[in-house]
């Protein structure tokens, strides 16, 4: 197979896999079906669960489209058509992905809670199979709409449609932020309010249906852990594949360097579809078969990436390297060392976050004997849990963006985060796995099945905690990386547009260069990096006020629905779950709209002043610096808390109902917000931060 | 008075107004001595709680001292004799201003309790005067050392005499950062276990002689909030000083731009001094008189400012340009509206802190009202308002940047932040009545005087908490600024050492301009950032946990001995006071020295890898960056959840002992090293990490 071959076919290639992934996809999706959906009582309890999360998905659908539809008509007269419909583009696949994560979702919960009443195996493949479905349509999904909307576009008119994938990103990364912060908003006020009455005041065990609020907890799990996350690892493909076209086109060229991120992704989605097969024949323990599946597929993807290298860039390739201007080259081996390092910093995330969040480490088993003395002592300790937990990821950042750098410039740094990315399909089927057993636990209990179905998905939920967190880590050290190469994207593009206009706006070559020196020696770089690094702290404000806000009402209305019809809690009287899934509706698309267009608005703002040109460098790389710390620290603390709250539940420090457990409860409680609603959607927004500069530029400077 | 003379003479008027400082010291030392220092209770319990803190005072600096040597030793040895004199110079007198700010406050502590006794105006003035004390002499400690240092070494050697002042800043932060550290530690493992145990578990109240950690958390007050707190402003104010200094010099040259950060230093102590003065007079409710001094202070240094500025500088000054490298002209207006932008921050970041801390306004009504719903909610409450708070002095920081860059380039910058720590000494008066005031009420409690004195304290304690807070505000607003100008001083004085070292070291212009273009666009400078950044993570992780574990260890004691002798909570008991003191002397300690250490090895680190001269100024700005957020958000956080407590005990959500304020003690206690430990120790730290960079360059480069 000759590089001019694989150049023309690539893309042809990549989508066939694409399509496999979709066959394979169905093919899980019948299997799923397949399987035995449970008693009546047990369909009916899926049933409202379902209807909850279609209802709310239905109206967060409306409201982003409505967002959706002022942004399309701006980016048309603002930019251009063709900007406006990939804008369209990746908005719709990114709700799409959303959507399909949360139908997969409710099919598999059911099921996997009938799978537990026969062994932990059927119950581990229910819930797997449904979290991989997920993973091969999103990233079918990825590769496909970016892959047709890059082949058209590029034979209209190539230079338009590199500008046009901006559009695309855009639309996939900013309705990522709304599906991440109303589904976590959703889930987790839900989750604390059902939480903070439930088990705190008045002893009730977890998903117990005299809670009022319990209903609106289970659709929580699937409006945000997985239609949210779904749309979230959607963006972070797309936008990486979209980053490194951008870098590999206007670095070095059309041809080999645009086909070979499709290529990365379809030779990892194969690898991805061998693990899964693993994990399904596999006879190990639940946390071993996941993690056995992750290495298959990763060596899998090591060995497939060496000869697709080497076929691809025969000669390796020539750039004009970023920082210093002058003419470098990579080998062929350079360039399949930084897919190496990508899988490799894969590997060191997921083991990295293990060690912080699983039972099975000092950090968490910290926590938990913090516990017995108290509450405060349990956030304390969680807090310096997630500090510390940023110190090795972000090492690992730093080594492999040097690694990567050296082994092919830029264009490494972006194929290694590709890489890193083309993991994807394996690694959701993990991440969606755990809220699918938590729900299939819920409907477990509300439906009255014996205590032994429940122990089966508690196991699989506390390895599927384990999972969420590994998971949030691989994803915000993807993002951090991610955001760094759409950092060059815009040093790059904004160096193209002033070399094109330098006639008209008088410019010449160097003032280009003291325009494009972005010196941490000027103030104005300095000033953007303190406003970037604002960013991720106001958005978090915002996310995490309104858990609390939400929270709060759902307290309030439980409370008064226990206060106001005692039956409930004697089981003699059923409650309105309906006006708690009310409360946090409402509250969850209320609260999405700000702290989602903050991003947007930041950089408009900027960009609008005199000097924004630099100042909006600093705001880029000064939001990815305090967005990667943040990140990482909320989702390991919350990771950790929720663990410990297990291990003790487990029997150490008092069990169940002890005072250390209170104090695990209370940390939970706070993690939650941490973990599922500001530190996750941290990721999606530095992105939006640094694409939206990218789209600034022809409209402001 | 003309520019010559002025600048011949400056030095002297300086040094002339600090003695001045010491004598109004000398005054109100002597009035407080004067002042009736209570009945033999109140003088014994305030001596063990001297005793207490002086034995462990004794402790700290004796470890303090020995690694001291090890330092005087290896900077003897890596750069020179003079340098290694500064530092140990800077070491004394950061560990002076410490023990002179815990025995003023042991002094002044039990004669505002017996002041209580008689009335609110005697208590004000006893606490006040004991802060104002601290803080006239830690400025006059600074004008001083760093004066004479500057007058004796820049007569023996000009060039030198620089060099070796970066030894004075390095001893003065670091030694702050133990002091910070240790006595941060100290007092919140002690504070924090006292709680958990006596409020939480055994419903005592504040300072009960029954709860065996009281004596502890009463010294714990004096060596940490004191002591610490004096070290740090020390650290503070000589480093701006030295940063001034260093930027005047190199930028501009010897002479007027030297003199005039020593001139500022010597108008605003005047003026500071009649601000004590007013306080003293002043027949206003105790917030209001404190904000009159600073009000009375900061509008006569303006004043005073103007004729300073226009007859130092009356051509103005002219400078290269730190970033293009072109020559530009300043006029002494410029110079003059860079002071003003440092008193206007010094005003917006009281105003800000004092919005988000105070039980007036909305953030801590917000916490206090989350704490109705549990104690995960008042968490994530205070920590939502913690995030939210970075926001106003963020912006604040970026536009006085700007702001006195354009008036006066990076020498404006200096001049703002000098102007800003100018106002030290009225501030610390502000900041060292908290701890005065918390420990005369313990006092009055353990003496049992009558309730209407603690009522007294209490007030005065609510209007300390939100001083204290303030003045937090205030000192990591300037450490931010401080540490901008230090990276400055880190390019200025690098580009002069290469350029001096060019011919050995075989370097062109083009290339040394290339080393330290310091651009964004180097993945060296992102990965750089990345590193720094991470240093305020690992160090609040360190300082957090330790905290935690001390805190921890602390509840384990009393409840042992709580348990062992029944005797201890009927009253007939009296408890061993002296094991709980040992527990955190030995555990603060032991816990300072590694996060101490951090930035050293750090920075060491860095220098001493390939490229680490451009990592390292990645390194500095990361720092500043995520330490900033950092400091202001935990600072925030820590004072808004004290005082949503003490709202709440006001009567408010159901008043003291309710549900609602036994969620707002674990947040109190959260927010306890948030507040007292790790946030206010990051300020030294960052400064630690620029001022170390700027040692090393001799040495690695």
């Amino acid at each position: 197979m000759n590089s001019a071959f694989l150049t023309q076919q690539g893309m042809g290639i990549a989508l066939t896999a694409a399509i496999l992934g979709l066959v394979v996809a169905a093919i899980l999706i019948a299997k799923i079906l397949r399987s035995p959906a449970g008693n009546d009582r047990m369909q009916a309890i899926a049933k409202a669960i379902q209807e909850g999360a279609r209802a709310y998905l239905n109206r967060q659908i409306t409201t982003i489209c409505m967002i959706s539809v002022v942004l399309f008509v701006l980016l048309a007269i603002l930019r251009d058509m063709s900007t406006a419909l990939g804008f369209l583009l990746g908005a719709a696949c990114s709700l799409a992905a959303g959507y399909i994560g949360m139908r997969i979702a409710v099919l598999a919960n059911v099921r996997t809670a009938q799978g537990a009443i026969t062994s932990r195996q059927k119950a581990l493949q229910a819930a797997f199979n449904g979290g991989a479905v997920t993973g091969l349509l999103v990233v079918a999904l990825a590769l496909l709409s970016v892959g047709i909307f890059w082949f058209v576009m590029s034979r209209i008119n190539p230079q338009g449609a590199i500008a046009s994938l901006i559009g695309v990103a855009l639309g996939a990364s900013l309705i990522s932020v709304f599906a991440r912060l109303g589904g976590g908003i959703y889930t987790k006020a839900a989750d604390v309010g059902a939480d903070l009455v439930g088990k705190v005041e008045s002893n009730l065990e977890e998903d117990d249906p005299r809670n009022p609020a319990t209903i609106a907890d289970n659709v929580g799990d699937n409006v945000g852990d997985c239609a949210g996350m779904a749309a979230d690892v959607f963006e972070t493909y797309a936008v990486s594949l979209i980053g490194t076209i951008l870098v590999g086109a206007l670095t070095i060229g059309f041809g080999a360097p645009v086909v070979f991120p499709f290529l990365l992704g379809a030779v990892a989605l194969v690898a991805s579809i061998i693990g899964i097969i693993y994990v399904n024949v596999s006879k190990s323990k639940p946390g071993n078969a996941l993690m056995g599946g992750v290495l298959v597929s990763a060596v899998l993807a090591a060995i497939g990436f060496w000869p697709l290298t080497h076929a691809l860039f025969p000669d390796g390739i020539k750039v004009d390297d970023v920082l210093t201007g002058k003419a470098a080259a990579y080998s062929a081996t350079g360039i399949y060392l930084a897919t190496l390092i990508g899988l490799l910093m894969t590997g060191a995330s997921v083991i990295i976050t293990n060690y912080y969040t699983s039972t099975e480490y000092s950090p968490v088993r910290k926590i938990a004997r913090a516990s017995e003395t108290g509450h405060a002592t349990n956030i304390i300790a969680g807090i310096g849990v997630g500090l510390h937990a940023t110190a090795l990821p972000v090492i690992c950042i730093g080594a492999a963006i040097w690694l990567s750098y050296s082994s092919a410039g830029l264009y490494g740094i972006a194929v290694a985060v590709m890489a890193m990315l083309a993991m994807s399909g394996i690694i959701i089927s993990l991440d969606a796995f755990g809220p699918i057993t938590d729900n299939a636990g819920g409907i477990a209990v509300m439906s009255g099945l014996p205590h032994e179905v429940r122990d089966v998905t508690d196991e699989l939920d506390a390895v599927g905690n384990t999972m969420k967190a590994v998971t949030k880590g691989y994803a915000i050290a993807s993002a951090g990386l991610a955001a760094v190469v759409l950092f060059g994207s815009y040093f790059v593009d904004l160096k193209h547009h002033l070399e094109a206009n330098a006639a008209t706006m008088h410019l010449d070559p160097a003032v280009i260069n003291e325009m494009l020196s972005f010196s941490l020696r000027d103030p104005q770089i300095i000033i953007g990096l303190f406003i970037g690094g604002l960013l991720p702290y106001l958005f978090s404000a915002f996310s995490m006020n309104a858990v609390g806000r939400a929270a709060g009402a759902v307290v309030q209305e439980v409370r008064n629905q226990l206060a106001r019809r005692p039956g409930i809690l004697k089981g003699e009287d059923v409650p309105e779950y309906g006006a708690c899934v009310d409360i946090v509706t409402r509250a969850a698309l209320k609260e999405m709209i700000v702290p989602a267009l903050l991003p947007v608005l930041a950089v408009i703002a900027v960009a609008a002043v005199p000097g924004g040109m630099k100042i909006l460098g600093g705001v880029l790389v000064g939001s990815i610096v305090t967005g990667l710390f943040m990140g990482i620290s909320m989702t390991s603390s919350g990771g950790a808390w929720d663990n410990a709250k297990k291990y003790i539940e487990e029997g150490h420090h008092g069990g169940k109902g002890s005072e250390a457990h209170k104090a695990a409860v209370t940390g939970d409680t706070v993690g939650d917000p941490y973990k599922d609603t500001s530190g996750p959607a941290i990721n999606p927004m530095i992105k939006v931060v640094n694409i939206m500069a990218i789209l600034v530029i022809p409209i402001f400077f």
